[in-house]
């Protein structure tokens, strides 16, 4: 009697064991994922301390992937290559919920309220609007076949992208989810590629493959309709071969410019905000992929294609100089600066290593092991537009 | 001996079933909290839920108060008008520590990351700063006896402040905590009342009570030191008797365009962010208090001194006009928005309410009972510089 009480009591107390061994309380400010795209997996890295607290696994092709946070922080939610949408609890550490929802997607956004995650599909073309919550389908936006391109949240729960067969713009109201509102703007020139919205969701950005310049539209004032900008920059006048497309989220629109790649160049083109203007051209290592400004907007970092991706860039803003040349390792694929810019973390493929530079003395503070890390994603992402 | 065998298992099982009790896993992206300023104590709140998760009473006199967030966001730090610095854990719902650090304090700041909790001093002037996660006295930087305003968070472990009876500008590179080395920029002009950092960080502004104008510092060009803009702007101009001083922090620095209240006139004025210059007036309703952009930058809020603190107006922002006149209830002390502006919080003091608007709509989608609140603070500011 005694014998079976004693066992049970300790049955009870096993579970309870278990159930206090939950994750302890964390803030979610201060955390991030990185892809490691060999592996289909994300690790999840706490920014202060510069250390991995873990790793998830089984999110399927992520040779391509982006990532969306809930508004809490809490969830990160993963476009893979193969259409997989993961939702994993960064808390937890644990792969909550994941859908095949394309066969073939490059990324996602999610709507200024937080409760709708949107993916962009390359095949068969098309959006996709899911809850947050339960990632239940909410509804479907087709594209005729059109690759989407582009996906980004603009205030008001409304997206953005293009359509790269098709050549169009269209604009998405989702206020209400599960029948949103189409918006289109035809004729925005040959085969946009990528886009991007401005930080304050205002103006959006298409970059054409097919011919010189940039499509931009101004939400604002959606009866001018859309325009083209910096004649000088398309695809169209690259003098080299590309090595890699640069993306156009590795642009930076901080403070009275926009900072970027200079497609096919060795050349970090900076224009003016207001009249979309070049301004300037500074010479660097090699072609870059990502011009990224520092929160702060004094400093642009820059990397680079193969052949020169084992180099990282600096230049100073005000006078449009290199102030360093840094070898941070091999194939330094994606940079990621903490929400006030005083570090920024790198991945290099080639080295299995997450490296953390403090900003301020370009110092090395810190290596963490990854396996071939590729994209870095901090949870501040949630609380911005056009991310 | 099994009775003591099982008295102890009973034990052990209490202390777990305790240590269980422990709050629920949850991101801090998604909450807040409010002062409440009679009772001296805050409420915490979810913003998606538009719900009150609870209340820590304890914080002395918040009669004025303002909150900086750890970067994690889990922690608020709240500075009260009687000089105590408490230390309250969102998650928990605790009081983790307050230490008294002054006679008479008015704000406070945290560095860019998130290592260092500074506070400025009215009585007996000077800033103290204080290790954040210990609340440790690092370093005090005496100002002789001026009282120190607008403190403001700068990148790389900045701060920039003024110093009211002394006319000056300080820079403190706290890189060093417990040596912070100060820069002084004296002769900036009479009684600087309060002072600003635009989002980026490069810009400090410090309103002069004793005179017209602000006093501008460009920390990318300190060579150049201090210089004069808007001189139609100042306190000595006042066309009205003020009923409430605006604080600058009140202003909005949103793309191209700065609004501010126009002090002592029922007026928001609209500044050239390039040129300092005055490119607008919108008349309103009273003398505004907070005139605060939504974060896509489309429209500004505008709040009001007394007798017309009833009435919140919004103004579109490309036309400048006026297009909604809200009486969303008594008092109307401040306004959050979201991070990404789907929906706006009013705290009304006499009311005893807060008011959540959804920001497409105006319509009001909830209401929250709050001992005459004031403050109204989200975590998503731990991200953000200037805050």
């Amino acid at each position: 009697m005694i014998a079976r009480l004693l066992s049970a009591l300790s049955a009870a107390l096993c579970l309870l064991l278990a159930a206090c061994a939950s994750p302890p309380l964390r803030g979610t400010g201060d955390l991030g994922v990185v892809i490691e795209r060999a592996r289909g997996s994300v690790q999840i890295v706490e920014q202060s301390a510069r250390r991995s607290l873990g790793r998830v696994d089984g999110l399927g092709d992520l040779s391509h992937a982006s990532v969306v946070f809930s508004r809490d922080g809490r969830y990160a939610y993963v476009f893979g290559r193969d259409g997989g949408l993961s939702q994993v609890d960064v808390l937890s550490q644990r792969l909550v919920k994941r859908v095949m929802q394309a066969g073939n997607s490059i990324g996602g956004a999610i709507s200024s309220d937080g409760r709708i995650v949107a993916a962009q599909n390359y095949q068969p073309g098309g959006v996709k609007l899911f809850d947050a919550d339960t990632l239940e389908l909410l509804a479907e936006v087709s594209t005729g076949g059109s690759k989407v391109v582009g996906l980004a949240d603009l205030p008001g729960n409304r997206f953005a992208f293009s359509l790269f067969e098709a050549g169009e713009i269209w604009l998405i109201d989702a206020s209400q989810p599960r029948a949103p509102q189409v918006t289109r703007y035809p004729n925005i020139g040959r085969q946009p590629y990528d886009g991007l919205a401005s930080q304050d969701g205002r103006h959006y950005l298409a970059g054409l493959y097919g011919e010189d310049g940039l499509a931009l539209l101004d939400t604002w004032q959606p009866e001018q309709g859309v325009r083209r900008i910096l004649n000088g920059y398309g695809r169209g006048r690259a003098a080299l071969p590309v090595y890699k497309m640069p993306h156009l989220r590795g642009w930076s629109l901080a403070g009275d410019y926009a900072f970027l790649p200079a497609i096919g160049h060795h050349q970090v083109l900076i224009a003016d905000r207001r009249s979309w203007q070049e301004v300037a051209r500074v010479p660097v290592h090699g072609q870059p992929v990502f011009v990224m400004a520092e929160p702060g907007g004094r400093r642009v970092w820059v990397n680079f294609a193969f052949p020169h991706n084992d180099t990282v860039q600096v230049i100073d803003v005000p006078s449009r100089q290199i102030v360093a040349t840094l070898k941070p390792g091999r194939a330094i694929l994606h940079m990621e600066f903490t929400a006030r810019g005083d570090a920024v973390w790198l991945s290099s493929r080639d080295d299995n290593r997450l490296t953390v530079i403090d900003t301020a003395t370009l110092n090395t503070i810190a290596e963490l092991d990854a396996e071939q890390p590729s994209g870095i994603f901090f949870t501040w992402r949630a609380q911005r537009m056009g991310m």
